[in-house]
């Protein structure tokens, strides 16, 4: 879509580039290649870490790249909701956009490192939605964590008929449940913090006994229970999953499936 | 999981691995690396063709490995909603089955190449749910063709807290409304015939101006078209996205944000 003007955008190339969930060995052929062609690699990093999708990557990562940290500005004593964390915030993806920018008018295409796949909740959008009407860009799908997750339960996430309903665990209680009540199957992601809430939601369902928990999914700190065994509190990186039923007819519910599965 | 009771299954390890959406650069190193190391490779095909499974893991298949191709039954003569029909291809998947695990049990470890991702509405489910209390069995993600599709987009899929609904096409018009009004952003799959039916709902709904339709995605024959625009008759392997337009702010509606940064 975006070669359409291509002549008139500038001579480097924005790579959003998926990493996959976690495990290197998730990355695709094609990252890998753009990642080792490209001279600049980009990614965001909290004070004091690489972050996730520079970790994934580090051992494509020999030292001839230029790299170009993205470090999230602290803003601890503004809350998330308010509208001065949120101008804080795209101030920031405005300068980052805008150092990228000067790389790519000089000539050299940037890979921008993204945990997963990036038009999935990708924090690469904020480049994106600002560089491509300027630059050449190609966004490289990856795996993404829900799927990484799912991986490793004893039952397929979805089946047939189900819809897949994906919901961010941000969402007020209200809105968790109307989410929760109608999907088939369902994936709640960003826990940390709202672990607590989301139980409680879920609980209130009586989803809690088709429900499992994974927190670093693919890695190899991986923790994989069924809720009602979760821990009390979760990390970022993770979530829960709640596997389809298959609408055509199979019950199976998660848990049980997996002890009757597992054990013979 | 399922190594729990590992001493009391059997030698071989049967392997659900996903081959990503269509471009064979999108498999992972993982992929790639269980495939070479099996000795049998297996796979669902129609009469007449590989299946696109195979097909994108072709180059990675270099004669010496044995090969299992699953044919499916043709049941022409029964409608697809029958219990004879149902019954049928059940008993082929029965059979299937059977066939993989006395290869497993004579030592061998077999790949099952699954489209996309095996546990997101993939056919190897059907051998796993019937193996996976006999045999080793593991899940290699692979990049679904809704996140393969949606990287052809100029705007992400889903941004800070849209909800995702994933939803088959074979629903009826009742169903698909519901999920469909409900969603922030939406895949609809299982394209095909269901197109005209998929494309009123959407209509009625006033989501046609939101709405892309991806054929083919990531591979070398791929369309990608605002829905307005799509063909009348679509292939089995085509999808309809709706971009979220990010809950928490943003408005960003999907052909319009591509005209306005493609175009200066
Ligand atoms: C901002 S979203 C990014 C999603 C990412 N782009 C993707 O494709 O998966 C971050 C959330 O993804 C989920 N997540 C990412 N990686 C994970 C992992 N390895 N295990 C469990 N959850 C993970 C967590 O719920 C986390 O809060
Ligand atoms: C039975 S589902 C299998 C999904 C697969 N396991 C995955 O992870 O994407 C088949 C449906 O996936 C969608 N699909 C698969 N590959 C596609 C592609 N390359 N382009 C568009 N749609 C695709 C179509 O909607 C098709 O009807």
């Amino acid at each position: 879509m975006t070669d359409i003007a291509s002549s008139a955008l500038g001579p480097g190339t924005l790579y959003g580039i998926g990493t996959g969930p976690g495990d290197p060995e998730l990355m695709t052929l094609k990252a890998v290649r753009l990642l080792r062609a490209c001279p600049v690699v980009a990614y965001f990093a909290k004070r004091g870490g690489p972050g996730q999708a520079r970790r994934i990557a580090a051992s494509h990562l020999d030292g001839t790249h230029e790299e170009v940290p993205m470090v999230y500005p602290v803003t601890t004593e503004l809350p998330p909701d308010s509208p001065a964390y949120a101008a804080a915030i795209e101030g920031f993806f405005d300068e980052q956009a805008e150092r990228l920018a000067a790389l790519l008018a000089a000539g050299k295409s940037v890979a921008v490192l993204n945990e997963g796949d990036p038009f999935f909740y990708g924090s690469y959008m904020h480049l994106h939605l600002r560089l491509a009407h300027r630059f050449r860009v190609e966004v490289v799908p990856g795996v993404p964590s829900i799927l990484g997750c799912a991986a490793q339960l004893p039952i397929p996430l979805t089946i047939r008929d189900d819809v897949l309903s994906v919901i961010p665990g941000t969402l007020g209680e209200v809105e968790l449940a109307a989410a929760l009540s109608r999907a088939d199957a369902a994936a709640v992601m960003k826990l940390g913090g709202n672990l607590p809430k989301v139980r409680r939601v879920i609980e209130s369902l009586g989803l809690t006994h088709r429900a499992w928990y994974v927190e670093r999914g693919t890695t190899e700190t991986q923790r994989v229970h069924p809720l009602a065994e979760a821990p009390d509190v979760a990390p970022y990186f993770a979530m829960i999953l709640i596997p389809g039923q298959g609408k055509r007819g199979d019950v199976l519910t998660a848990p049980q499936a997996a002890k009757s599965e597992v054990a013979e």
